[in-house]
């Protein structure tokens, strides 16, 4: 069996110190990185667990694959551009087959999005992936989830629901990752080039990770504002009515999580720019409510809103 | 219960924005930082994991305390200013007694060097502390391992083998962290101004987390050398040899590993700078050996040398 340092040498290591902005990678007690002038550092960390954010059984690259994803998700929300990341990998055994599908996942996202794997430590333990993801935004262009103002237009940067759907789909034992829904699970993509081209346009943003009316919730506590969504017009993921049925599959919608879409408000006068933006990129615009004066969140159709999905759940927050 | 939201905002969340360099702290997607111009940014991550990095009934302080100072000895090592560092914090339940002792040796340790938790994640699961760490040294002066040259004196900053004596003792029922070597074991302390004041005079540096030889192993291959230790002049830590033994206390200094000393080599010129610089810090310097061309790590007075701890035992790397 393969020493620790061999299996991170091995998997992880790769000639980072040839990518912009990284003076020394992995190998020695801390990476250096050399920040551009004049930009802000976006940091955040995002830890996947087994069987509690990804099946025990899931394909190891695709966990590679999503847990970076889920990260960068955040730099996303941010409007930030992607550089770099560091993981601490705990694993039961050294299992190399495992290790090197899991390694060529996560190097693949990586790589799609420019971001170098800088560092990282390996422990032994239950499966768990600790990302930490750093990105760059100019001094002060960063989306918050605070920026919101009464009128802006709610809108999405893509179908929701197809998390839910997917989970759904898994443990109905459909494990073909062209599925769409198992895709869009197990392989959410971070909306990394949308999140920058918001910048300048949209007031505020967030990723919805948590749900829908979660997330939501967290921007319109943030921005001091309540919200009236039009849920018919909520986009749904392909095959989710079909899977779920349509009650089931609006309710996905809404609260079910880990979509890792943009939920983002912006004035009238800046839609026909976003929509351009976007579909530059391939990506919809879907508008989906608007931000309003009052508290609380109206136009669901329910009466007392589900919160967002939570590790421990409780009180509202 | 409270939910995730609650117990995150309620025992981590800081005033953060109130300090230098943090744009944003806890609470959106992202905490955005502002790196110092002319500044490299040292990065990396340590993960404590339950009944492997520490006890289980270990003080719950004591387990925050040291899973940041195992995360900063890093920094120290590289000679950098910590100054921001992001928590993945897995919890197999909300204890909030457990939770606000920890935050209070978690956010103790920060305090008193100056870092501020910018964001975090709390996830359910098996009890396991991610800290990622971001510390900033002027550009091109960052302590490496590869720096050494031939005929350096090899030094650390402190006494070994407190780690694996610590150990020892609260395997033996001691509880009392006022004991020097379970303080030193639960409670290490990272050489952050040591390693600042070693920047400029030392030729390459290393944090003992693995154990002395070890860790000497790694610097030496990274500065392409070979050692020569006197193992007479091994410091070690107090209380050490009447609790193990004379032997078993000079192999735990050796081998126990846990130590978060700092292991550098300079020039004999610049012995009296670095040792005046410590000194001023509290610290003693100790001569434990030189650098020399020929590979291996000689004076050991063993055969075949022992390696560092590793969680995957195998080859030796």
């Amino acid at each position: 069996m393969p020493s620790e340092f061999e299996l991170i040498a091995r998997y992880f290591a790769r000639p980072d110190f040839l990518e912009p902005g990284v003076a020394m990678g992995p190998g020695d007690d801390c990476a250096l990185l050399t920040p551009t002038p004049g930009q802000q550092l976006a940091v955040s960390v995002d830890t996947s667990v087994i069987d509690v954010h990804f099946p025990a059984d899931a394909p190891a690259w695709a966990i590679g694959h999503r847990c970076v994803a889920v990260a960068l998700s955040d730099l996303a929300a941010m409007g930030a551009r992607a550089r770099w990341c560091v993981m601490a990998l705990t694993l039961p055994e050294a299992d190399e087959a495992w290790l090197a599908a899991f390694a060529e996942g996560f190097h693949a996202l990586c790589a799609a999005h420019g971001v170098a794997l800088v560092g990282g430590d390996v422990t032994r333990g239950a499966l768990s992936i600790a990302v930490t993801v750093h990105g760059e935004v100019p001094a002060r262009e960063a989306l918050k989830r605070s920026g919101g103002r009464a009128g802006d237009i709610l809108a999405v940067s893509g179908p929701l629901g197809g998390g839910a759907g997917g989970l759904h789909a898994w443990r109905s034992g459909v494990r073909d990752l062209a599925d769409p829904l198992l895709a869009a699970y197990l392989l959410p993509q971070p909306r990394l080039a949308a999140g920058q081209a918001l910048r300048g346009l949209a007031h505020c943003a967030i990723d919805i990770s948590d749900g829908l009316l979660g997330d939501l919730g967290h921007l319109c506590a943030a921005s001091k504002l309540g919200a009236e969504l039009d849920v018919e017009r909520l986009p749904l993921a392909e095959g989710l009515t079909a899977a779920l049925g349509e009650d089931a599959a609006r309710q996905a919608a809404l609260t079910g999580g880990d979509d890792y879409e943009l939920l983002f408000s912006l004035p009238a006068t800046a839609l026909a720019g976003v929509k351009h933006r976007l579909s530059d990129l391939g990506l919809h615009l879907n508008v989906i409510g608007r931000l309003k004066e009052s508290p609380g969140i109206g136009g669901v159709g329910i009466g007392d809103l589900p919160t967002g999905w939570q590790h421990f759940p409780g009180a509202p927050s």
